[in-house]
């Protein structure tokens, strides 16, 4: 019988963590008492079991715990109930790394485009990508899309809408994407890039599939997707849909309470990285160090270890560090991250100077640099 | 413009809480630099305000932002990521309650039954109701289907699967949906009482209405959703779909590490009480003080609470503490909790004798006595 393995950092005595180590193979299984789980099958296989245990620093153990395949029931939901579901509601469990047999990953597409695919797609080969966000909420869509027209003139690859704008009055969804993914065509046909324009679909469950619809109908070429609030299933769903088929770029948002507990939740590296990957992103969002966020950059390097860490058939995707960051930083930022990267630059591309396409073209010019 | 406020808890001395909170009101709306915010309608309305900041206990402060009701887009998704969708990511906010006026509360219908509806259903006017899971996992359908037959005669009023069972090969979906269904309406012939089946829809995206509708019409008269797992809006749907109507009874997996940071997350009483009514539970379920988990007496109060606070047109929920619990420790949870109530006794059933219906008539009588 195949099993999957899951590394679970935790917390406390060499006993206190043993015993923690054996309460998960039950909690995350049968949840029942150990004296009455019956004897066979159950208790042999579907039971977890503790196949490595050393220690982890003060106070810490790692543990690896065995599941049975059939216990994640080939669903991504039930996979992700099996490594955390009621165990993230007990101190001193953290998830730290996912290892899954290639039958398991198989039922997985993961990734579409992956980091090639997306080179591919935007005629990038080698340097770092750009990135940006449409912002601040309140702006209509009209000056969404002159804001869009700016950053592809100013040679950005891709633009997003800011993670917060979903349907609001002031810039409706529908005449939003039409006009800004228009904007970015328009730029492109003067400049022969092949900039794009990622809509958030972050959206009630009943309109979220139309709204991909909609989207690469009017010629978004990618989507933004908030999976803390929608699901990372849900995002698996849309990734695998092949009649809607754009590159997918994920956000954090609603997901930091797994990272920040210090002694229970999921590491970066598994969060960011891996369940990103599982659930379908070409490109992870997340908070870059020394930005207005509080990630480390061990922690931040952690996730780029997530993203192409080999698991199986998953492509690698593209780790996409963003929030705060500004454009002095960059050279700073390619030392520490190489050339596959996606950086985000949001305010502080309008903070460099008071041209935005003059700080755009900046902007470019520090990444090109890379590739020469 | 009408606005909606969000009570937080932040971390700090007085000046840094006061610069917390200053930055929440850019961050959870805006997300831009505050010196290029546009004046008037984004500077002076879309901005988060603060409208009170008190102290909270030791380097700790109650701050209350007030947000523009157009930002939540009429969303539940875009409405929880205003409340904390990036600020998750940043040590030390916690969300500690949501107060929305009835223009927002009225976008959502809630909890379809809620406590009136669900006693109403189950025809038990007064005493505390008596849940209970199927498990283990691992249990053929007939297995389960027996177990249900036994849970019924012997006066439980809800039967759930547990929260693991979902579709594994070893008690198919629709195989144990049907076969514990039948069981329990075949007790319910012989004892005259209206003992129902949830079923735990916790499916992929693509399943997940289709399980719902499967359980509707092969007889579950309620059902089973881990909102952690497959986002709160979907929950909110299913229960917001007339032609399903079933009462669905919330499970916290995957939700934990919202609750257990200190200076970051979600508090018991908004996480377990209000949100899950803004998502339509009918009743939340929660690890009880005194199990197998850690949260406290206070906590427990706490999420009865936010279970039926004022929220204008939605109903009350009922709270469903369970994990760990043991049929001895009833009468004290009645003192604690009173006969408003729904006590959830999984593995704890098995334990308490040999004899199951025993068991359960025993558990039955405990709460019996309360309305005598």
């Amino acid at each position: 019988m195949e099993r999957f393995s899951i590394v679970y950092r935790i917390a406390g005595t060499e006993n206190e963590a043993y015993a923690r180590a054996h309460d998960l193979c039950l909690e995350q299984t049968v949840e029942f008492p150990a004296e009455l789980v019956p004897s066979g099958f159950i208790q042999d296989h579907l039971v977890g079991q503790i196949t490595k245990f050393v220690p982890d620093g003060l106070e810490k153990y790692q543990a690896t715990i065995s599941f049975a395949i059939e216990t994640a029931s080939n669903e991504l939901t039930q996979l992700l109930n099996v490594i955390f579901g009621n165990i993230s509601i007990k101190p001193g469990y953290r998830v730290e790394e996912i290892k899954l047999p290639d039958s398991l990953l198989q039922l997985f597409k993961g990734p579409r485009f992956g980091k090639a695919g997306l080179r591919e797609l935007l005629k990038v080969p080698k340097r770092p990508l750009l990135f940006t966000a449409l912002k601040p909420m309140g702006l209509s869509s009209e000056k969404l899309a002159e804001l869009s027209y700016q950053f592809a003139l100013g040679g950005i690859d891709i633009i997003k809408d800011d993670h917060g704008l979903t349907n609001q009055s002031f810039a409706p969804f529908e005449e939003r994407v039409r006009l800004c993914a228009e904007a970015v065509e328009r730029a492109n046909r003067e400049t022969g890039q092949k900039c794009i324009y990622a809509a958030n679909i972050t959206a009630p469950h009943n309109e979220l599939v139309s709204r991909a619809r909609y989207a690469k109908e009017n010629g978004a070429k990618g989507l933004l997707l908030a999976p803390g609030l929608v699901g990372f299933d849900t995002m698996r769903f849309l990734a695998e849909d092949d009649t809607i088929a754009l590159p997918i770029f994920s956000h954090p948002a609603f997901l930091g309470s797994y990272v920040l507990g210090s002694d229970n939740g999921i590491s970066h590296f598994a969060l960011f990285g891996q369940i990103m990957r599982l659930a379908g992103a070409d490109g992870t969002i997340y908070p870059n160090y020394g930005g207005r966020f509080s990630f480390t950059r061990e922690e931040c390097q952690s996730i780029v270890k997530g993203t192409s860490v080999d698991m199986g058939n998953l492509k690698t995707s593209f780790p996409c560090p963003g929030g705060g960051m500004s454009i002095s930083n960059i050279p700073d930022m390619i030392e520490v991250y190489g050339s596959d990267v996606i950086f985000l630059v949001g305010g502080g591309l309008f903070k460099h100077g008071p041209n935005l396409i003059e700080n755009c073209n900046y902007f470019r010019s520090l990444v090109d640099a890379v590739s020469k």
